[in-house]
């Protein structure tokens, strides 16, 4: 009853994608609560939340090692080829991104603990809607991946021009509040802070989409940004 | 006079990883070259070489293909194993921070750019002096990867304390003179976003000099900072 080991090299390949995947959905759904807790934090001026948040990296952290073992282990011992080769490599590059996530997460609740030292300045609904635009990248974006879903993938480079822009929005706006009233200077620099790292969680999922689209497509849509 | 085809395989693997290694470094170069420019361009005053570098970035984004694809190729079809294959992985890594290295010395050229329009602002040698720090991080960062060095590699981290310190002193240093002056609130705003570019592109030579580590003793040092 001694089984053909050769029958078994592809369908263990398939186990191991199938779980590394589970593990980037994991660890994307943790990046994805740590963006969606901060923001909260700073709509409810909830300090202990925003330092909840500051401490709440070691998960991702504890998986982005894990992952890359993982990456690691089916390269030296299955030597995938084809999509699956290009799916162990992006998976190598979206797990770096879902943990510049987390660290760009703690980054924002950093600020936003600052920020609440002080009255609130007007940002307009702007953070708040960032923070659940780049959530809902993420979310795309890993849900492309899994399931190779290249149109998916670009709605989230669309998106992340709406996210650009409010980044944008933000800084434009709050200069001449701080010109007008030098005592919120600092609360109004730690929200173009929080725009900007936003924007960089944004941009985290779009390289993840980008990554999508070349593992699917082996066609390579970086560096082509709208042409302007 | 057929030759073997198994006594190939070995030197093949070697010649691709020593073509790779040699193209990062080019990458490496433009990428160190970028922040010098942006740094000259501060102290001189310089729009126009602010300007080259803002339109400099097309070569590094070639690169960062070109690379990209040897490093699928020589995993397709040479299946290195240990630290070869290791190799591969940290090269596709660090084909990611050269990369985003060349966009922020980009954002920074933009932020120098706008903050040339405006009378200097006092920024006390630290933004030139990260610069120099940053660029030769980098420097180190990839002789590390060329010559598996883990001592150099672990002196670039040591050094991204020093350019995190340097960071924060731009911010508490410029608050104050913002809050007292409205008029210098949009070049100091630029000169904090010029040294959080800098800072980043900083840690982006520490993720190289912690790939180099890792591939080198296959030990994980990511996620341990100083103890604190």
């Amino acid at each position: 009853m001694a089984m053909e080991p050769t029958t078994r090299v592809v369908p263990q390949v398939q186990e191991h994608l199938e779980a590394l995947k589970e593990r980037l959905l994991v660890m994307g759904g943790l990046a994805e609560e740590q963006v969606r807790l901060v923001s909260a934090a700073l709509v409810d001026r909830d300090v202990d939340l925003a330092a909840r948040v500051q401490a709440g990296d070691e998960p991702l952290n504890i998986l982005h090692k894990e992952i890359d073992q993982r990456c690691v282990r089916v390269l030296a011992l299955h030597q995938p080829v084809a999509i699956d080769l290009r799916a162990v490599l992006a998976a190598v590059k979206i797990n770096t991104d879902l943990e510049r996530v987390g660290d760009l997460a703690v980054n924002v609740a950093e600020a936003v603990h600052r920020y609440l030292q002080h009255p609130p300045v007007d940002v307009a609904e702007r953070i708040p809607r960032m923070a659940d635009l780049a959530q809902r990248m993420l979310r795309d974006a890993l849900d492309a991946y899994v399931r190779q879903a290249v149109p998916l993938a670009e709605h989230v480079l669309q998106t992340d021009d709406l996210v650009d822009a409010l980044k944008n929005e933000v800084s434009a706006a709050l200069v001449p509040v701080m010109e007008a009233s030098p005592a919120v200077i600092a609360p109004a620099l730690d929200v173009i802070l929080i725009a900007r790292h936003l924007e960089r969680i944004a941009d985290h999922a779009t390289n993840i989409a980008e990554d999508v689209i070349f593992m699917v497509s082996a066609r390579d849509v970086r560096h082509h940004g709208p042409t302007a």
